[in-house]
């Protein structure tokens, strides 16, 4: 018989082949040229505000993670925590943050190239941008898996340590990422959002320029943003939901399987899935191409052929490893709800924002009677919007967990095929991330374009790209959204056998009222994280805007064109604002779980996670979906309808918009990671719970 | 030794003090002239649009309530229901829909008088006005106490049933009352909103006339919208929270005490309560007088004055009550509890949405840099304002919770208490409504004083009784809120003692997948039903608009005030609209509940129950109160900061407040009583549950 705890390294295995593919895909982007002068510059001024905001916000997360690492060694000493926790931090940390920076600088080095290439065609465009997103993409799961393994192979050879212990001991490691990808989020969320909103309330808006005109000051800052907080942030952001998926499976495994002697075997198939769907991935890839003149549509078919490919050979291979390891069936069928509960949802999320289905067409209608029927049409779209994924999600969970046995066998069969239901729907996030974060690079590509009076057609290239992005990026959302519900219910689990492990008598009622308090609390905390977000952003756009009119008034000859604005002060403005409202939020995501345990128990704690996670969850869809559906409707206006750009209905489209920024690219997704890191602090913490708490 | 159950009759003599207070102070009104012959005649097309209006919504909801009655006889002709029900349900819903119609009746005989007192003095006015607001306040204590003194004697001497059958089938009688409100307050709140929201945005930001010109065709849909939706919609809303408030404590009285054979004394304290109550309510009511020239400051004072009196009143004569009639002062610090926490709840709801606190100033602030950022600080200040009322609930249920003896005696002595909580909340609601309900009066009477052209002076006096009521509503709206949180707990709680009765055998526990998904259904359902509502009102309001446009086109001579537009073609596009569009979400409250049910059984039930409280909960004060601070902020600036009228920052404010009316006034007050029907349409169908469910 095959011991599987022999087979551990098969781990680094996948881990290579993603990194030597994104290396390879590295190499295949830098053989591009970056084009003229011109572009050469402005792609260095964004590479280096991107550069050194980045720099600027590790230093600002490293003196949290110091705090942390004391205050983990301290409760290490004390017994309250693993001593293993205080490393796993630092390291799910600095891995985390290393997938956004290999993933930011790679985007910044593609940005000029693809501008250049989709001068030359559109298949060059596409091939440069797409490419560049793979490295990203394979590089966060690359990096992933290799720290689980890392880790395993330490704990499991270096300690001896049991599967049980193992996957006990893991479950807190997503803590370090989930810290890291909530500040990468956040900065990166408010520092793109408010340079968008300075640029557009100042630029379009006011002085009635178009978008990404070199005259604006806040321009650069608008590029650097795209890098710094949809690339880097969502980099850091989808690094923890895969690590933070595979640990809560372990850890679900365990309690699972262990008294059938499958201990190992649990541990393992996450493991296993998550190397085939990297080599499903790195195949997916090879069918992305396309023809000159490609239509938007084709575009969108070749980018969901790959993406399909590799999810449709996943659920194949699956299947042969599900038996394999566990003989029961039951477990596959929760893989596949998985997959297609990602791809539902990203269905859905498109249908809500993409302007060739009704709702966003119907928004753009609602602009004809101004703008307080945009945004009461939006907001009502955006609420309607999160039907669909509560129902996708409410069924992949009962659908799982009665598959995988929880009604038949045991309960805790049933949770762990919620917990591979996660892994599943990110098995093959190689290649989802990579159709998503190509998006940005398109985006800035375009903005370089404009800047470098590139022509027309280039322009309705990267354009082209630019907007097929947001559409993927609706796809990529929802397998993000998705897996953050289904791996925060998994890990409210987690958190429940580790307070019984701990010898906490718990009453999970719902008529019990720490738990109904705590799912009070929780939908608090999500709604007082939206508002703190929301409102860093304004504040930060606020200064932005009173730089920019600024800059209008004080240089001359700046809108003539013959002197150049001061782009790095708008750079630097985004860059202090983002650090110093990134650290309120971030801070109460690790608080107020403690607070309500000390104040009410682990009763009180999982009524909490179970408010933060359905409200948090809600509140995620209805914000990304509002806000893409506005950027979309004004998309919509701006390609003709209702009077086209700069009719009235246009301004109330673009107030729609920017009312939407925030909303889709800072609070909304930032909540995908805030339900997850509350339930890795809620089980780090679990020790210090059990032993003082006052209910 | 006195049996308490010989003395259920004291219940009329508490209606009858709450009614005979209500005709006399409807007899001081009647007694004030209507004014000139002007003002009659805008009073006559008001009222009669009023009546005409809930004549019609009363024949749409009769229709769904003779469906309902059908299927409930069929139920119960199964065994399925009580045989009560039927009967319960329609003079629930007929009494809530009289004391709306009472309420709408002395409102629309009030609004002239009011303008006509106020052109005496200020006192005058005020005296009308409250006198008005106390006719309704009274009224519906009154009949919400008469039906269920009613009940209780049918029930006791009629049939000779016991406490415990008494309690868990009155229970259900809440559904004919929570029904009524849900139509009243949705339609009430989309025909208001669709006038208001009409008249604004052609009259005030196209056409550029001010507020209430009679030039305006929808000026007398507006009005007669105050009197529908706040009026009418607001006194069938208190109706069912009374009475649901009281009835969900009858039931958990019976299963706490029921065993220390003190069942009819946990009975009788609610009803005591009540009627300590009104008579509290009415000695309040003589401390509420002002002088001549009254500040506003002053004119608040005395409200509150009224009202601290009355509570404090209540809190006195409930200490002996309670000691009498159960020996535990547990349950009086409940009451307490109660009484504070709708105080308290109060207070912050002023303070995130009166122009003298901080958090409305600096809305006005965010208008600077235009509609975007207004928006933006709107949503992003009533997500924080939900801080405080949770954290006030939240602590009110643990206090209640514990002093009742919930941690000591037993876990359903605790309940009783949050169930009593509400209830003291409540027992001051014939004076917490009546300075509630006289604000709608005043905005009439401001309305009718600048149609009639009454003169600058006499609109200052209505615009200072109007801007009061804005604070005292949100007094009020605390008071809604709270209470409807506190009773929708009790009535979960009920839900469970129900189908446990019946043999349902349940595991509530957070872990329980369909505990979860209820709980994402519940969120669900908050978010359809906002959305709906919301829409509904911004697809009333369009027709509306157009309406207008097109008369301002072709009545000629209507700008110059040479001839008169048609008020009434637009009274009868919001009754159709309202009409219409209030169904869909009625009918969603009732089936959700009931497919959760059959799909999830009554586990997965709790969790929605749990879901739609909690969300419902949160969304109601997100949404009221960004309404009250957008409200607000825009008369701030009206009164001359940022620019004053007509400024960029005061459009920017107008496009807040527009977003804001069907937040406030359709949206979140809807949402008080889905979370209660939801409730009740639940332990009714619990029956057809237990017997017929898939999982």
């Amino acid at each position: 018989m095959i011991l599987l705890e022999n087979y551990l390294w098969v781990g680094f295995l996948g881990a290579a082949a993603a990194l030597l593919f994104a290396w390879l895909q590295c190499r295949k982007v830098m053989r591009f040229e970056e084009g003229t002068e011109l572009m050469r510059r402005i792609a260095f001024f964004i590479r280096t505000g991107a550069n050194a905001y980045l720099r600027r916000q590790y230093l600002t997360v490293a003196k949290f993670f110091a705090v942390m690492v004391v205050v983990f060694a301290v409760l290490a000493a004390l017994g309250l925590v693993s001593p293993f926790v205080p490393f796993a931090f630092v390291t799910g940390g600095t891995w985390s943050a290393l997938a956004g920076f290999v993933g930011m600088r790679i985007a910044t080095s593609s940005n000029a190239r693809t501008a250049n290439a989709a001068h030359e065609s559109l298949n060059r465009g596409l091939s440069v941008a797409f490419s560049s997103g793979a490295v990203m993409g394979f590089t966060v799961v690359g990096l992933g898996l290799l720290d689980i393994t890392i880790w395993l192979c330490i704990l499991h050879y270096g300690f001896a340590a049991d599967y049980a212990t193992i996957a006990q001991t893991m479950v807190m490691f997503g803590i370090g990422a989930s810290s890291m990808a909530l500040f990468a989020r956040v900065g990166g969320g408010i520092f793109t959002k408010a340079a968008d909103v300075g640029a557009d309330l100042v630029g379009k808006v006011e002085a009635g320029i178009p978008e990404d005109d070199p005259r604006n000051p806040a321009v650069i800052a608008d590029n650097v943003g795209d890098n710094v907080g949809d690339v880097a942030g969502m980099g850091a952001d989808l690094y923890e939901s895969y690590v933070g998926s595979i640990l809560a499976t372990f850890s679900l495994g365990a309690t699972a399987y262990g008294a059938a002697g499958q201990g190992w075997n649990a541990i393992f198939l996450p493991l296993a899935l998550a190397i085939c769907g990297i080599l499903c991935s790195i195949v997916g890839t090879f069918f992305i191409r396309t023809g000159e003149n490609a239509s938007q549509l084709s575009l969108l078919r070749t980018l969901r052929t790959g993406t399909y490919i590799a999810a449709a050979l996943s659920a194949v291979v699956a299947a042969p490893l599900t038996w394999v390891l566990l003989g029961n069936m039951g477990v596959y069928v929760a893989i596949l709800c998985g997959l297609i509960a990602g791809c539902a949802i990203g269905y859905f999320t498109e249908y809500y924002t993409s302007d060739t289905y009704k709702p966003t067409k119907e928004l753009a209608d609602s602009t004809e009677t101004g703008a307080a029927t945009t945004i009461i049409g939006g907001l009502s779209l955006g609420m309607r919007s999160t039907c669909a994924p509560i129902l996708i999600i409410s069924a992949a969970v009962l659908v799982s967990y009665v598959a995988a046995g929880g009604m038949s066998v045991g309960f805790e069969r049933g949770l762990y095929g919620i917990g591979i239901a996660a892994v599943g729907m990110l098995s093959t996030l190689g290649i989802t991330l990579a159709t998503d974060a190509y998006g940005p690079v398109a985006d800035n590509a375009g903005g370089i374009a404009e800047m470098s009076g590139l022509g027309e057609e280039v322009r309705q290239r990267t354009d082209a790209l630019d907007s097929l992005g947001n559409t993927t990026a609706a796809t990529g959302k929802g397998f993000a959204i998705g897996s953050a519900a289904l791996t925060a219910l998994a890990l409210l689990v987690s958190y429940v056998d580790v307070v019984k492990a701990k010898g906490a008598v718990l009453d999970l009622s719902l008529t019990n009222p720490p738990v109904l308090i705590g799912l009070f609390i929780g939908a608090m905390l999500t709604f007082l994280f939206a508002a703190r977000t929301m409102t860093a952003v304004q504040r930060a756009a606020q200064s932005i805007v009173l730089e920019v009119r600024r800059q209008f008034k004080e240089i001359a000859g700046l809108m003539e064109g013959k002197a150049d604005p001061d782009y790095t002060s708008c750079v630097d403005l985004c860059t202090r604002g983002a650090l110093k409202e990134m650290v309120a939020p971030s801070v109460m995501a690790v608080i107020v779980p403690i607070i309500t345990g000390l104040v009410l128990g682990a009763s009180g704690v999982v009524g909490m996670l179970g408010g933060v996670t359905v409200t948090g969850f809600v509140v995620a869809v209805f914000m990304s979906n509002a806000g893409g559906a506005w950027d979309n409707a004004k998309k919509y206006i701006e390609s003709g309808v209702h009077g086209g750009k700069g009719s009235d209905c246009h301004k109330a489209a673009v107030i729609g918009d920017t009312v939407g920024d925030p909303f889709k690219d800072t609070s909304g997704p930032s909540l995908n990671i805030l339900i997850k890191l509350v339930s890795t602090v809620s089980i780090v913490f679990s020790g210090l719970i059990v032993a003082f708490h006052i209910l």
